[in-house]
């Protein structure tokens, strides 16, 4: 399944891969029109930021032959896209990117969507090649990497983006470990990261997202190697709730923190991480797992989605384009 | 049910609040047997560091009632408890007390076992006041807290150790509001702290534990409050897993990280946290759910109990007897 495209165009309606169901049922969504996508953003059968530029792109494409005639309700159909989730950058630029060819019909829009996608799986190629490269020069042969959430095929349209430099590290035979943070509470490290590493043929070890930095403390880690949902201008990370504990238990260990993403999740437009709002999911996430309920009754729950990686604690930053070492100073 | 015991002596058995059971069920468990009381030590049905030393205790005095008269299989039974778990200092600390008496018999071991019991509920008392003190002169009224794991009745006899404190301040009608880390793999802050939480009346929300660094870092918590299960002669403290990615957190945050403890906790014969042995409890609590597997098929797991938050980390210990604040440079 890792060769079938996570989200595409197929005969005039969105399909994705429903990630919310793996890694026990691998079931493909039809999506024809926009609120059945912005269901499936918010639900998070799609999810990882190169995939929801991919559904903001198309989604507009959606509403272009949806509401074609009709201004306004057009209008209303491309916002609600844009909106379906506020953290990550890619989502709103891919939906801004189709809706500037509006004005040229339904045909330009999927054109523009269609090319979101390409230059997507372009760059997860392009990611990988640079991203081995430089966890060769940190680390030395065999690196033992953490990972922490999803960062492969399923968060963007093939490949990935950290994970897509894991799978390529595994490729040129130089792979030590794998360790997946579970990514609490979604679970995308065990479930979804989990069952890509399978796929691929690469062995690994799930670990719950409390022990990642003492893993790292008694030398068993040898980088943290990660994703981006937004990436700001001052270097600040935001990425799913767990990512900044996980650089300060790397910084402790002196061992390299990576993050890596496309040049579409560089944000220049927001200055620092402190600027961005982090999307709370709301306590059912928390307190219930699969239907069944953890806390007791009256339980209330905090559910930050994401966090903020000050910029001090990122050894690199590797797009497809680029590597921008931080800890040589070097900036966006 | 707070009120309540978690675990005692009663007619010639120990019996223990099953903390596997809460919150959806409240039952009493009567353990009659060292296997008995050494299963239910494995399986966390009763956990917590200073319980686990009355555990320890009580069980060397269900051995000396078993096996009075055959000092190979007493000997044995002792062993089987003082190693029902290799990390808590104070299963084999309290063991070893009760076993100091086997020469007078079993009546005098037993009454061993029911000081070490009446010890901790007394330490608990101390605790509370020590504690509660320490954190309105740190962080002035109405603190914000964070909590990890559980520390409360649950984990000792009666009152608690860290939500001992907390449970003072709210008391004494100065607390600001408390966040409870779930605490992965075993949800012991999901289930057990927060069904502490509600039998207190204190409003309170569960987290991730991958969100409390982030929360310490904007600003939402005021002061880290947590227990431990050993804690060496340099200060170093060895507690649940997530415990250091919390101590990391507030040590970039600039808040206090507090730890506390009863005296029985304290183990100068372990120079520092680097010569701990640290459980790891395998792989099927880290990637099923209360039976429900989250994994793929063919899924590890790397599943360490405990970390070790080196001393610097630490603002202060409370134990029963005294407030060491290693931020100042004092030592234990």
């Amino acid at each position: 399944v890792i060769g079938v495209r996570t989200i595409d165009w197929v005969d005039g309606a969105v399909e994705i891969i429903d990630q919310t169901a793996l890694p026990q049922q691998t079931t493909v969504l039809r999506l024809s029109t926009v609120d059945e996508l912005v269901a499936a953003v918010q639900t998070l059968a799609v999810r990882g930021a190169p995939a929801l530029g991919v559904a903001g792109a198309l989604g507009v494409a959606l509403a272009a032959g949806q509401h074609g005639q009709d201004e306004e309700r057009l209008r209303h159909a491309v916002h609600l896209v844009e909106t379906a989730r506020p953290t990550a950058v890619n989502l709103a630029r891919g939906a801004q990117r189709a809706s500037a060819r509006l004005a040229d019909g339904p045909d330009a829009v999927l054109a523009e969507a269609l090319a979101v996608r390409d230059e997507e799986i372009a760059s997860s190629a392009a990611m990988a090649a640079l991203g081995a490269d430089l966890v060769t020069d940190l680390c030395g042969p065999e690196p033992r990497l953490l990972t922490h959430c999803n960062t492969g095929a399923l968060a963007c349209v093939v490949g990935g983006t950290a994970l897509g430099v894991v799978a390529e590290l595994h490729r040129r035979g130089g792979l030590g470990g794998v360790v997946a943070s579970e990514t609490r509470p979604l679970l995308q490290g065990a479930r979804l990261t989990a069952w890509e590493l399978g796929q691929l043929g690469i062995a690994y070890r799930v670990a719950v997202d409390g022990a990642g930095p003492f893993l790292m403390a008694r030398g068993a880690v040898d980088a943290v190697i990660l994703g981006a949902d937004r990436i700001c201008a001052n270097g600040d990370v935001v990425n799913k709730v767990g990512t900044y504990a996980h650089a300060l238990g790397a910084q402790r260990a002196g061992i390299p923190f990576l993050v890596v993403a496309p040049e579409s999740t560089v944000d220049m437009s927001t200055p620092s991480g402190g600027a961005v709002e982090i999307e709370d999911r709301g306590a059912d996430e928390v307190l219930a797992f699969r239907g069944t309920r953890t806390a007791p009754p009256g339980a209330d729950a905090v559910n930050p989605a994401f966090d903020v990686t000050p910029h001090d604690l990122v050894t690199a930053i590797v797009t497809d384009r680029r590597v921008v070492r931080l800890d040589r100073g070097e900036r966006l």
